[in-house]
C-alpha cells in the first residue's frame, strides 16, 4: 500500500486529439477529488485551464499520468528526477510500457489514488559522450544508447571496452548497449534476445557486424562500459532511445553504466511481462 | 586468501594417454608434497599406483584437478556433492572452463596450494522430469537441460510456462535451458546470446521454431520454468549438459530451477570471460 | 489452355472426416458430369463405392486432386511419376501448396475441367544414400532432404562437397538441402532465405552450427551436392520431406541433385507467391 | 581461348604507395611487351609517365588490371561500358573480387596476354531513384543497392513491391537488394544468405526489421523491384556498393532491375567460389 495521492503531473507530448481531450477530461475528473494538477504545458496552450499550472519535470508529484505511446513514456521518463510513480496510458498502438487502455482509466486511477497499486523499478543508463575534444556530454537512456553509423558511412569501426578490457574490435554499422526495458525495441530488431525487465543486466548487441561471430552479449548492469570511435571521417552519431543524439568523431569515446536514479512504473492487477510477450508476439497458444 | 589444500581429487575421464600420463605424474609429485591424492578410477586400472585410494565424488577433497576438456569437468561437476574447488587442466583443444595449459600446472599449482587462488561460482540447474505416469527423474545440469525431438520426428509442440504463467506454445525442434555457463554451448550455435558467466539468469532458447517471433529470452535464475509436451506419438528427448538423457512422453512435464549447490571454479591471474571470448572467437583487434 | 480432363484421381491421405466427406461428395460430383474417378483407397475402406477403383500413383490422371494439407501434397506429389497437374485443396490450416479453399473448390474444378488454368513447375531433388558397405537408398524429396543427428547425439561433423569441391566441414546439428519450394517449411525455422518457388536453385542451411560463420548458402539446382558423415557411432539420419528416412552411418555419404521428374501444381486466378508470403508472414500493410 | 590483348588499362584509385608502385611498374612491363597502356589519372599525376594516355572508363581496352581492393574494382565495374575483361589484383586485404595477389601478378599476366584465361560473367543491377517531384537519378551497382535511415532517424516504413504486387510493408532500418556477387558483402552482415556468384537472381535482405517474420528473399534477376518510401520528415538515403549515393524524400520511389550490361571477371586456374568461402569464412577441416 503506497501512500494516497495529492498530486497529479499529467503529460500529453506529441499528442493526438485524442490524448488531448482525455488530459483535459483527466483534469477535471481530479480537480473533482481535490487533487493537484499539473498539466501538459502544449495540452495546456490549446485547451486553456484557467489556474492549472504547466507540468514541470523538476517539480515533485505524487504520481504523473502519461497520455501517450511507448515513445512518449521514454521521454517522460528520463526527465523526471525523483522516483515518482509513472502511469502509461496507451493512446493509440499497443506498448510494452503504456498497457493501460484509455478504456480502464478512471477504474484504475480510483485504485492508484488509493494507493492500491504497485511499483516495478527500471534501471536507466547514463551515457556520456567524452569528445577527443575534451569536452562531455550527459545523457540519461531509458531503453537504449546506439553508436551508429550514417546511411551514407561506410562500416565503421569501434573499440569495445568492458570494465577497462578491450572485448572487442567491432567492425559494424553500430552497437546498442540496451537495457532490459529496450531489449524488446531496437535490439530485438538487431537479433539481441529479450530480456525480463527487472534482471540486473545490460545488453550489448552489434547492428550488422563484419564478423559473424559477433554475437549479443549480456552483461552486468553495473558494468563500466567504454566505446571508442576508431574510423576517421565517417558520419557517426550517439544516440538514446531514438529521440536525441550527438554526432560521434574519431577517437571520441562512450561510457556507458548504471543510472543512480530509476523509472518506478505503476503495475496494477496481475498482467505480467510475460502476457505482454504472449500477446505482442503472438506466442500464444 | 583460502586455507591451503590438504588432499586433491584427480579425475581424468574419457582420457587421452597423455591425460593419463599427466595424472600419475601429478599424483607424484602431490605425494612428494605430502598431499593426499585420490586419482580417478580409470587411470588406476591402466597405472596402478600403490596406496592412491579412487577419486569418489561423495568423497571431500581440498581441490578436484580435472584433466581433460569442458565436457570432463561438466560431468565432474555435476557429480561434486559440495562447493569443492576445481581446477580445469586442458588437455586437448581449448575449453571455456579448461583454460589452464598443461604447460601451465606446476606452477599453477605451486600457488594454488598455497591457497592464492580465486574461486568464481557457476550456478546449477536442477531439472526434474516428471513423467504422466507419476515417476521422476532428477538431473543436474551445468550448462543446459535441453528438450529436442529426435532425427525422425516432425516438429513438437511444448507449453512453455515461468512462474506457473504460460509464456508460450511452441512448436519447434526444442527448447534450450541454459545457464550462463552454457550460453557459449549449445545456446549460442541456436542463436542465444553470450551471457556473462556469474549473471543471476538462465536464457531460454527454442530451436528452429517455427514461429519466426519465438527469441531467445533471458530470465531470472529463480524462475520456475516448466515445460510439457504437448504432441503424442513422436520420440523426444530430455537432455542434460549433451551428457545425460531420458526420452520424454506425451505430456510428461520438465521443470527447471536454479539448484541450491553450485560449481566453485579456480580462478587464477587477471584473465578475464572476456579475454576468453575475445580469442575463441576472434573479436580481437 | 490445358485439353479437358477427362480422368481424376482424389487424394485425401491422414484425412480427417471432412476430408472424407469432401472426397466422396466430389467423387459424385465428378461421376455426374462423366468423369472417370479413382479415389483414395483410405476412403474406399470407410466409405466404400460401387464401382470406384483405388488410386494408384503408377496409373496416368488428367488431374490428381489433393484433399489435405501441405504434407498430403508432398507425400503424393512425390510418389506420382508423370507430370499430372495436381489441385490441393486446403482441409484445415493455411498452407503454401493446398491454397485452395474448400469452399472454392466446385467454381474451381468447372474451369479447371474445361481446361482453365496454369500450371506451375516445382523441381525436385534426387537424395541417394550410398552406404559405405555398398548399398543405396534412394529418395525424392519435394521440400527438403536432411541429415540430423538424433536428440541423444552429440553435434556431429559432415563434409560438404558440391562439384567435387571440398566446400565446409560443418560441426553441427545436421544440414538441410532445401528446393525452393521447401525454402518456407523447414529451412525458414532454421535460418534460410525465402526463395521464390521456380527459380533453378537448391539452399543449403546447416541447423545449430557450431562455426557462426557457417551461413545459410544458395546454389545452382543443377549442382552435385554430395555430404558424408564423419562422426562415428553418434544416431544420425537422413529424412525427405519429414517423412520418410534412414539411419546414416560413419562415411556413408547422401547425394543430391535436381531430379529428371518435377511436380506441375495447378494454379488459378492471379493470386502469386508473394500474396502468399504477405499473408502467411503477416508482411501487408 | 580469347583473343590477344593489344591495349590495357591500369586502375589503382584510392591507392596506397604499393599500388602507386606496381602500377607504374606493370606499365613499363607492358610497354616492354609493346602493349597499348592507359594509366590511372591519380598515378599519372604523381609519377608523369611520357606519351602514357590517362585511363578512360568511355575508352575500349583488351583489358582492364585494377590494383586495389574489392572497393576499387566495384567502381571501376560500375564505370566500364563495355564487356571489358576485368583483372583484380589484390593490394591489401584478401577480397571476393580481387584474388589475385600481387607476387602472382607478372606469371599471370603472361598467361592472359596470351588469351589463356575465362571469364565469369557478373550481373548488375540498374537502379534508378523515381523522385516524387519528378526527377530522376540513375545508378549501377555491381553489389547492392542499399535504402536506409540515417543514424539520427526513426525507423522507417518502405513499401516493397515486385512486378506490380505489393509483397511487404517494411517497418525497419532499410532494405537491401543485393546481387549474387554482393551477396558476401553488407547483405551477409544483415542477415541474409550466401548466393553463387552466376545464379540469375537478387536478393533483398531488410535491416533490422520491426517485424521478426521479415526475412531475407530471393527473387529472380529479371524481377521488377520497386521501393517507395511511405515515412515523411526523417533522413533516409539510396546508396550503391556503399559508394554513391542520394537522399530519399517521402513517396520517392526506388526502381531496381537487372542491368543490360555486365561484368567479365578474368579467372583463372581452377579456384572456385566455393574454394573463397572456405577460406575467407574458415569453413575449413
Amino acid at each position: 500500500m503506497k501512500r494516497p495521492v495529492r498530486s497529479v503531473g499529467i503529460v500529453a507530448r506529441g499528442a493526438s486529439r485524442v490524448a488531448a481531450r482525455t488530459a483535459s477530461e483527466l483534469t477535471d475528473w481530479l480537480l473533482r477529488r481535490k487533487i493537484a494538477v499539473a498539466l501538459d504545458e502544449a495540452i495546456l496552450r490549446v485547451r486553456g485551464m484557467q489556474g492549472v499550472p504547466a507540468f514541470d519535470p523538476a517539480e515533485s508529484y505524487d504520481l504523473v499520468v502519461v497520455l501517450g505511446g511507448d515513445g512518449t513514456l521514454l521521454s517522460v521518463a528520463r526527465s523526471l528526477g525523483s522516483n515518482v510513480p509513472i502511469l502509461g496510458v496507451n493512446v493509440g498502438r499497443l506498448g510494452f510500457l503504456t498497457e493501460l487502455m484509455r478504456s480502464e482509466l478512471y477504474p484504475t486511477l480510483v485504485k492508484v489514488l488509493a494507493g492500491e497499486y504497485g511499483v516495478e523499478e527500471r534501471f536507466l543508463l547514463d551515457a556520456e559522450l567524452h569528445r577527443a575534444s575534451g569536452s562531455t556530454v550527459r545523457y540519461r537512456a531509458f531503453n537504449d544508447a546506439v553508436i551508429a553509423k550514417s546511411a551514407e558511412a561506410r562500416i565503421i569501426e569501434l573499440n569495445l571496452h568492458i570494465d577497462g578490457r578491450l572485448v572487442a574490435h567491432i567492425r559494424a554499422d553500430g552497437l546498442i548497449v540496451s537495457t532490459p526495458s529496450g531489449s524488446t525495441a531496437y535490439n530485438l530488431s538487431a537479433g539481441g534476445p529479450i530480456v525480463f525487465p527487472t534482471l540486473p543486466v545490460a545488453v550489448l548487441t552489434p547492428i550488422c557486424p563484419h564478423a559473424l561471430s559477433l554475437r549479443p552479449i549480456v552483461v552486468p548492469d553495473e558494468s563500466n562500459i567504454a566505446i571508442s570511435l576508431d574510423t576517421p571521417l565517417e558520419e557517426v552519431y550517439l544516440s538514446v532511445d531514438g529521440q536525441e543524439s550527438s554526432n560521434l568523431g574519431y577517437q571520441d569515446k562512450v561510457k556507458v553504466k548504471r543510472s543512480a536514479s530509476s523509472v518506478h512504473l505503476v503495475r496494477l492487477g496481475d498482467r505480467t511481462f510475460y502476457d505482454s510477450l504472449r500477446d505482442k508476439l503472438g506466442w500464444g497458444g
